[in-house]
């Protein structure tokens, strides 16, 4: 009997070229169908929420996978770790609806970005987080996250080539804590994200930061659309994907 | 000219065979020595505050070295940042008084030791935590922790194999902290430690924390100098050499 698995999957995104399967580098999606071949014996193909970049981490993938395997669906995590690389952990293994689909049943997300703002680059964070070396004005990064939340068109906030319907999106919260000294986390919930939205934005945050842009600009980014004016797309090391919430059950508009 | 320069420098263990020169594994100080004598053409010999072993990080490991470069002292962190693998940073460079050292004139260490304690390890946290599955008693761990603070012979904490004259050191501080959920932090303080001391009192307190060993373990380990009643040694990974505090000047008994 065929029983669908919902996994959550953390993993360090450092060396691989980003979860979904290519051809040129190691991914975390291989990675797990690789495992989970060896396990049951079955050429499984796993669908993750979140197409996260190479370099990108997750503290929370959610992804499913159907199996004829009479591995408990609990027990999954376990086997599975006994398997895999140590950069990727399956923290969680449960039964999921059969129709239960990792993304197209998603509610919200939450990202986080991390900033070192020092003189001289971490070794300590070297593969996760992004050195930005004239100190940051974390009330000016705050007032313009602030005019980020709520429903807006982030066609500036997309790179090019995101092929997407609607680039209308709302974005719940964004805060921008400086959790130790040198290290600026900046948090970002929302219903869904455009190809690189989290990473615009924290290239933006950042040289509204620096001062290198105004607050306004974000404004005009909304208004205008404008890619260009924004700052850079911060690079991967920095983000990590934190959490995906999920309806209970089949949201209207799926099919 | 000939000037001693004061180094702060921040490392990933993970890639080295610990602090010091060795035949069979880069190590930290071979890395920097490297990138001086790239910078200035001279055969340096760098003296470190504390031979931390293979594996273990530090925030701030601090070592001295003399030079008859002209390169001025708060440059060097600059220049040999441009030299170094990215795993190792220095974070300061500057001027010390001709007689200073980095190992003799130290007041007191701060290391941090971090628990990953959840049912399955951490793939961001593979190698800079030690995963324990049980669930941790951390109220006990602190009633644990307090018995061991002041002036003791820690002999039961220290490995087979390290000569030293007296067992005898002073804890300043231990508090067990719980960051973030599932992450513990043990940050100990002292004025001077023995070798894996605070790997033992870490594997110490995790044992005392899922209830292998009783809180009063540590009483009779001070009492009788036996390491074997004590926990294992908690692994390399999960060591930080956070902060080491200086005299301001020679101390009475350097000679």
């Amino acid at each position: 009997m065929t029983k669908r698995i919902r996994l959550v999957i953390e993993y360090d995104g450092t060396a691989y070229g980003g979860w979904q399967y290519q051809l040129n580098a190691p991914t975390v999606q291989e990675e797990l169908e690789k495992a989970l071949l060896e396990l049951t014996g079955e050429k499984i193909r796993v669908t993750g929420a979140s197409r996260t970049d190479a370099g990108v981490h997750a503290r929370a993938q959610v992804a499913h996978f159907d199996t004829q395997s009479r591995i408990p669906a609990d027990r999954f995590s376990y086997a599975l770790n006994t398997l895999l690389p140590k950069d990727i952990r399956v923290q969680e293994s449960a039964e999921a609806p059969a129709d239960f689909h990792a993304r197209f049943w998603t509610k919200g997300k939450e990202y986080s970005y991390t900033i070192w703002n020092s003189t001289h680059a971490s070794a300590l964070l070297a593969d996760r987080a992004w050195c930005v070396y004239p100190q940051l004005d974390i009330a000016k990064m705050r007032e313009a996250a602030r005019l980020l939340e709520g429903e807006h068109d982030f066609r500036a906030f997309c790179a090019t080539g995101g092929q997407t319907k609607t680039t209308v999106r709302t974005v719940h919260e964004i805060r921008v804590e400086e959790t130790e000294p040198h290290l600026i986390r900046i948090r970002v919930s929302g219903n869904a994200f455009l190809y690189n939205m989290v990473r615009i934005i924290a290239g933006t945050l950042a040289d509204i930061g620096t001062g290198r842009l105004t607050v306004d600009t974000v404004t005009r980014m909304l208004e205008t659309g404008d890619r260009t004016i924004g700052g850079p797309t911060a690079p991967a090391q920095g983000l990590t994907l934190e959490r995906i919430d999920y309806y209970e059950s089949k949201p209207d508009w799926v099919r």
